[in-house]
């Protein structure tokens, strides 16, 4: 459809820009963060710090100093009417993700999820509509995949309440580009891995808890024979994918590096896809330690399991110059080796 | 796929059942009402009479000895918490329903048609699990459709705030159905008319706007050339609609009389399509009054507007037996009727 992907000069997009990051103390804000600082710009980084979301300081111990850090709820709309005010970039990561925890209490999850992503929306309108904006989406939306790999084309049809807040959340920013002229795109992650993850507890799906265990020497638990196939993208693959769309909205569209982002949304995925078992078994075969232990489904998991899913990146890759770049062995080597060193700041 | 549908015995179905109508005042509320009466029901209607919703005391003067009337808002919790308890039935009709004013003030309509389902929801789970919920959802929540006639395979895309509410609310049904057990099932309206209806602003629809504008014989605005296709139900098939989804969630699934409805939608519609322009023209002729003007689009009407639109009810035609009875002509004579002798009361 388009000629060859040209690489963007990132350093001359982000170079001396101002750049907001919700979620920023959290698992991928924090990576993008560090991204955003090699190339140039004036990073603030905004986070509540709510325990057992993902917020954690230590995941900015080694920028801490070059960046902003303003801790803030994104429910508080008069600190983020301030905090949006001059930005050219706004990376909106902050969500609640446990999806065992939107059934239990499904209104925080509303008013994180639906009610911040308004909020934000309009505080943008009103403050700052030249601001561009990647949202933070996912996989979650499809639900159980009618087929393999899942396309922007399947139908939305999540199965928790967390999976339908994230598509309010998601197409609240795609309305308020295609009415209000905001500039806004949005990344439906899959499961992501890699250093910063919140490790604390299992309620924050299965790759964190798998690490943390291997990490430990334990045990891990698969539901039924774990044959459950999934894909993986490690955070820096997914850190790329956020920079790459924000430099192709601030370009605008259309121009030989593809259409542009502006209202669209984007898988991200891996290829190939990985059974949970076969998960398990690579990262105890890395880590040296660990055991596998299968046990029944919990009831409350298995009603909201979604079977096998992978998804397929044509789109970004096609449109935006994206794709995977590290191999699952050694993104999980990277990872492990990470919390060797690190593991007590993540307990 | 099955076999011919039976009718099923109505009066069997909600003869002494308890019943409660959420948005019980408003416009398809109160008809259903009377329709629940006719059949034996003891019917509670819930409204909070908010200005400019549709609520309307005039909608039930000829039945308010026989209903209770329970003025409450669905979003408190503690008056929705005691009235749900004990209900066989739940009519949840209670929304914003304006697309203008969501966009204008997006953080009610989230409170209404988002937060408000999901306590209802919370309070059924709570409090009465047995209860058997229809929930009327929009043919908004399609957005501009891809191919016509619309059926529930053509993606979820709306294109304004209240779409995206009205999904997650649907939503939240299906999966409080799915994870839950609590019987639920969504039927997607497609413009409704009949008496009832709000005349006194122009933000609920066209077709209220239209009625009123020819019964006060004025001069009907239509944006562009008015080509744009719309189907209409009359009020009396909604109605109908909602008692047969009811009765067959409270038949289970599966049976002769097709698949249960627990966890599903339908679309409501009607054919054949008809133009705005055709749709002012007859409402002209069969009042005896009234003028057309073509006037350049509004932009924030113009912004939100989803061009040609119908709908298939194959689906529910299949599965639970519904029809449209109604012809076009015949219920808009019926309905200027009513608004001649009773316009005072819409005004």
């Amino acid at each position: 459809m388009t000629g060859p992907l040209v690489a963007p000069d990132l350093g001359a997009v982000f170079g001396g820009r101002a750049v907001l990051v919700t979620g920023g103390l959290g698992f991928i804000g924090s990576n993008l963060a560090r991204r955003l600082l090699a190339l140039g710009a004036r990073v603030t980084l905004v986070d509540s710090m709510i325990p057992e979301y993902g917020g954690n300081l230590f995941n900015v111990h080694d920028i801490a100093e070059r960046v902003r850090i303003n801790i803030a709820d994104v429910r508080d709309r008069s600190s983020m009417d301030h905090l949006i005010q001059g930005q050219d970039f706004l990376f909106n990561l902050a969500g609640q993700v446990s999806h065992i925890d939107s059934m239990r209490d499904p209104f925080t999850d509303l008013d994180i999820n639906c009610r911040s992503q308004l909020s934000i929306l309009e505080s943008c309108r009103l403050n700052n509509r030249a601001v561009k904006i990647v949202f933070a989406a996912s996989r979650q939306e499809y639900g159980r995949p009618e087929y393999l790999p899942v396309d922007e084309r399947h139908p939305v049809a999540p199965v928790d309440v967390n999976g339908i807040n994230k598509v309010a959340g998601e197409w609240y920013h795609l309305v308020y580009n295609n009415v209000h002229g905001i500039a806004a795109t949005s990344l439906r992650l899959t499961n992501t891995y890699g250093p910063g993850q919140l490790l604390r507890h299992n309620r924050q799906g299965f790759i964190g808890w798998f690490i943390r265990t291997v990490t430990e020497g334990g045990e891990i638990q698969l539901y039924g024979d774990g044959s459950q196939l999934r894909d993986l993208n490690h955070v820096d693959d997914v850190v790329e994918a956020f920079v790459l769309a924000a430099a192709a909205l601030e370009r605008g569209a259309p121009n030989a590096a593809g259409p542009s982002p502006a209202g669209r949304f984007y898988n991200l995925a891996a290829e190939p896809p990985v059974s949970l078992r076969e998960l398990a078994e690579l990262l105890i075969e890395l880590a040296g330690r660990g055991r596998v232990r299968h046990v029944p489904w919990p009831e409350e998991k298995k009603a909201i399991d979604i079977g096998n899913y992978y998804g397929s990146h044509a789109r970004i890759t096609g449109e935006l110059g994206w794709r995977p770049r590290v191999p699952l062995r050694e993104g999980l080597q990277r990872t492990l080796r990470y919390y060797e060193q690190h593991l007590r700041h993540y307990l």
